[in-house]
Formats: structure tokens, sequence, C-alpha cells
């Protein structure tokens, strides 16, 4: 047998934030391509569109009327997955028919009064107040409740149903799954190793230099080593924080700048504006609050469909749900063609 | 507050083949919806096309040519995730960058020779011959690898490249993630309550009827009391069972008879050829077969991606993908409607 190469040989790797593993099967990138193509994404949106709900001054599906906002705007969503007052459900009588009351609210953010603008081509000082009133919501929020989902789904492709750049929040009463794993793999490695994993992750990072995306004094951006998504990234700061309102003053300045920089590579790659589901994950707040987080650091990750172009997107379908995610190139080659793109917006980009 | 009243208020449920929570907000079918709209299934396909690659008397991508069979046609995948003879890669540095060999083979199998039919609208017997051969296959390949990941991806919209019905088999020298967490979880239960939990669990449904959607002599089709997708489904056999190949004839008879029954109800809910993916988990094989694997059940499950209509799916993204999977009508709900539905084919009624 020839000698390993990662480009060419299938291979699993670790995620040591979920505790699964991911299949890599690169050479799958050549195969044809006859499947499904997306729409591509709607070009033209009005900036401003008073039947619009999001919209400055528009009226909402609770006949509520929005304020005229000039930066970001913070509002109830109307069709919440989570009440803050759900009542408890009886006690189970089988162990395989288990229901726990959930209790919680979902607010909308959003993140600027024009519905033809994104985050990349926002100011950073806008992106900057965007990141200090998620800090906000978390502290105001995370008082209550363990668990405070920040989350941007954006573009059509990720089931956003508005073109207005918003975010959401939907804080729960219980942990979910997802940052239960986190929180249980951080912890065993901070027991076992006595540093925070993904400071550590972050360090090797560094170092290693193949799948950095951006970086700068304060933040660090790559394509994790068990990515599942093509260009799937995560970002990290260099230092050990546990939730998003232990940032400095200038840190979320450089915050603010490298947000900007990545989504601006992400537009980009295919020359277009990218769609992707983003959120943070920190330390669990509420009664947890209280007790010793250190196995926590705080990160964001970027989950972006697209594969191959504008319209053709990876499907995580059969295989992927019934047995393990597979990917069909390196995560290495990822962060390459990210980290080769040009800072510059191809909107705003002199001709 | 008001009484709990599942239909009305947010509830959490627990399944206990993954060890996970699902988001239950019934009201939240209640939303407008202005986000993406799916476009409708292909209507007209070919029944031969001497182009497409898996229809009989085709060239494929390898330059084999087909035979011109009559029933049911496996050949290798030309462009396989997994192959045989991956090389080993070195040995870890680091344990946040853990790689290991992923070896193995991935096939195709063509249910039919003709391309517009699929598996409702086949003969009961021409089921039974696909679920034959599914049986032999695990066989064949359960000899060498510990898990054969058989499965279907239906429709464009669940990443399907190619109209014709078939479905791929993906066996691996890794037990996969999904595999892994459903033997835990199974392993776990059998040893606190000394009873298979799919076989206690179908037990309790057959009784609780609430969540059935069609059963007979040996199986059972349920919307399990932990579903995520708006129509998930999981079969279920009466007895206890750990393998395909351990089904008798009578019982491929049945399975293939209820298959039938299921998928023609899924597609006259909509009125399309519905889409999904499916799969079957049964006990791990290779060095597995001689050890006692007691804990398992065989099943499948179907996952299918539509929630309102042809064209409006579930969108699992942000909060599904960074914190919990989420639904918007109950699996009480979701079974009654494909209960009540027809077990005629929309297509083949007489007017
Ligand atoms: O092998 P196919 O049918 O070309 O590809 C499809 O199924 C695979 C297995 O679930 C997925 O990895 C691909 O993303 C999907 O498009
Ligand atoms: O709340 P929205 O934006 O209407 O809905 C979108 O995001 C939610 C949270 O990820 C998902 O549950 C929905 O399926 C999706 O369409």
């Amino acid at each position: 047998t020839p000698d390993f190469d990662q480009t060419e040989h299938q291979h699993i790797r670790y995620n040591p934030l979920r505790d699964m593993w991911v299949l890599v099967s690169a050479h799958r990138m050549k195969r044809p391509w006859k499947g499904q193509v997306e729409k591509p994404s709607e070009e033209y949106v009005p900036r401003h569109d008073p039947s619009n709900p999001l919209c400055p001054g528009a009226t909402r599906a609770n006949g509520m009327v929005n304020p005229e906002y000039d930066s970001t705007f913070l509002f109830d969503n109307d069709f919440p997955a989570l009440q803050p007052d759900a009542p408890e459900p009886g006690v189970s009588d089988h162990s395989l028919f288990q229901t726990k009351a959930a209790k919680g609210v979902c607010k909308v953010m959003c993140f600027h009064p024009w519905s033809d603008i994104t985050l990349p081509l926002m100011q950073v000082s806008e992106i900057k107040n965007v990141i200090d009133k998620w800090a906000e919501l978390l502290v105001d929020l995370g008082a209550t409740y363990p668990w405070v989902q920040i989350f941007e789904n954006k573009g059509a492709m990720m089931g956003c149903s508005n073109p207005h750049p918003h975010s959401q929040v939907w804080a729960s009463n219980f942990l979910p799954n997802e940052p239960r794993l986190a929180d249980r793999c951080q912890r065993e490695y901070y027991r076992d190793k006595g540093v925070p994993m993904l400071l550590e992750y972050a360090k090797q990072e560094i170092q290693r230099k193949e799948r950095v995306v951006v970086e700068n004094e304060d933040w660090l951006v790559v394509v994790p080593y068990w990515a599942t998504w093509p260009f799937q990234t995560l970002l990290l700061p260099r230092r050990h924080m546990l939730r998003l309102n232990d940032l400095s003053n200038e840190e979320r300045q450089s915050l603010a700048s490298i947000m900007k920089r990545l989504l601006t590579k992400y537009d980009n790659l295919f020359e277009i504006s990218f769609p992707y589901s983003m959120g943070w994950h920190g330390a669990p707040t509420g009664h947890q609050l209280a007790e010793d987080m250190s196995h926590w650091q705080l990160h964001a990750h970027y989950y972006p469909p697209l594969l191959r172009s504008s319209t053709i997107r990876k499907f995580m379908v059969g295989y992927e749900m019934l047995a393990q995610e597979q990917r069909d190139l390196t995560p290495e080659q990822a962060a390459e063609r990210l980290r080769n793109l040009p800072e510059e917006h191809y909107k705003t980009k002199a001709d």
C-alpha cells in the first residue's frame, strides 16, 4: 500500500468537542453532480419595505408597530418555540416515554435598519454594536435561564424566512443536547489535562497554521480539524474567557473586525451572499453562573451548507443521518481556499 | 397556569435510542411561511434512458456496461466514500488531532429495471426481492466489516442524484457515530431492565395505539414518541431479532407488505413521490457476530424532510444545529394524519 496522503486516502477524524468522528473522503469532490441545484440567492432586496415586519416602522403579526430604529432592534419572536409559562407535564408512567416542561423565551434582533445589508457589508463599529447587544442579552436572559442560544440563520437555504439582517436568541430552562455534549467533553478534557480544551486547541492551531483562515491579536478562525460542513469554521479567542460578556471593549472591537474579515471571505468564495447558520457557545448560565466553569472556552461555530458553487450544497442525508457525517474535501483544503481569498468584499471592490 | 396540553404547550421529550431530547412546540405550525419553497419533485422520468448509468444496458463512469437486468442489480459505487485499501495514517502526535484509517466498500443496488417506478408502486413480491438482496449483502459484507449501513436517499431534496430507484450500502471497518450511540443506549437499557429496549417499546406502542401508523402480524410502524422530523417513522419487528438475515421467509413477505403500505401513505400525504432518507440498524457484524448482542433489536428509520406541503420542508438549522432539534407538530398529530390516509396509492386509484 502507498503512503498515507490525506487528500487522497479516506480516513476518520475525531471531534473532541462532540465525542464523534467524521469520515473524510477528499477525492469525492471529483464525482459528477447531477442532483438538486439550489436557486441562486435572491439578488434584489429593497432597502425598506413597509410590509416587512422586521423593518423600522413596520407592523408585526401581533399588531405592534416597530420603532424607527437606527441601529439594532430587539423584539419578542411572534411565533416562539419557547414560552416562559409552559405548564408542567405530569410524571411519566414509563422510562421510554419521558417528557419535561420547556420554559423559555425567543427573541429576534435586527442588526441594522436596512434590509439590503449583511454583516460583512456593515461597518466594524456597527458589528461591534451587535456584539454589545448580544452580550447584554446574555446577561439579561442568563440571569434566569441556564442556556441562552444566540444564533443567526442566514439565507433562504438555511431556512431563513426574512432577508432583513437579524439573529435570534432562544433561552431555555434546560441545557440543550449540543451544549450538554460540549460541556461534558470540555469538562473531561480539563479534568484529564488541567487546561481548557479549546485554549490548548487554539494554541496548537496557531503553531500548525494549515487550518487558520484569519487571525488577529485577540481572535483566531480555523476550519477545525474535525469540520463536517465543507467550509465550516470555528471562531476562538486567544485568551481564556467563559462568556460573551467577559469581553473587554477592545476584544469586542477586534471580534467585530475578524467577523467582518471572515464573512467577507465567505461572500467572496462563490461571489454571493454566503448562507450559513452560526451561533455562540459559552459557559452555561442561570444557576451555573455560581459554579466553577473553568473547563469552558467561549467560541462561535459557523456552519455553511455550500460545497462546490453558489448552487451546489452538501447534503447531510442517508449515510450522514443514519451512520456518520462525511465530507468531500479535507479541512486543510477548505482552509487554504478561504485563506487565499481577498479581504475586500467583491461588491465594494473598485474595478 | 392551565393544565398541560401537549398540542398547545411546549415540552421536551427524551429519545432513549440516542440519549438526546427534542423540543416539541406544536403551535409553531400556525406561523406563516415566507421562506424557501422547494421545487416540486420532477414529474416525468423516462422508463428507460440509455444515458442513465443506473439503467439496464447503460455504460457507467468507469466504462463498464450494465447487464440487461430484470429485477435488482448490484454494483460498486463509482465514487466510493470508502475503499478497502486505504493506508494507515501515522500515529497522532496530540489528542486533539486524532485520525484513523477508514476502510470499507460502497455499493449501489437498483430496485427495478424501470426508472419511473418507486418502492410503493412496486409489487410486494418485487419489494421482497429487494429485502432478500439486502439480507444477502449484510451477510456478505458483515463477514468482514463491523458495520454495514444499508440506506436509501429518495428524491432530489435528499441529495439523491439519480431518479432511478436504488439504495446504497456503505460497509466500514469502524462502528459509525449513530450505531455506536444506539449500541450504548440499548446495551444500558438491557443491563438495567433485562429486556431489549425496542422490544419493550413496540409492546408499549401497540397498547397505547396513538402513534401507530400501520401494523401487521410481524411488524409495526410508529411515529416515535421522540421523533424529530415532522413525519419521521420507526419500523419495528414484533419479535426479537438482531439482523436482517434473521428474518424468515414469511417475515420478509410481511415486511415487504408493510413497507408498501407505509410508503403509499407517505406518497398520499401530499400527493407526490415523498422524499426521505431511510436505513436499517441492526446488531453490529464482523467480529461482533460472535458476541452476545441480545440488547439489539433490528429496526429501520425513515427521515422525511417535508413539513407542511410538497414544497415546504422543515429546516434543521440554527437552533437545531447548535442547541437541540425542534419540531412543529406533535408525533401523535403526525401519526394520526398518516394513519388516516388511504392505503391505495393516489396514482393507481380508479377515479
Ligand atoms: O452517494 P450519492 O447518492 O451521490 O450522494 C448522496 O448521498 C451521500 C450519502 O448519504 C451523501 O454523502 C451525499 O452528500 C449525497 O448527495
Ligand atoms: O424562526 P424562523 O427563522 O422562522 O425558523 C427557522 O429557524 C428555526 C430555528 O433554527 C427553525 O426551527 C426553523 O425550522 C427555521 O425555518
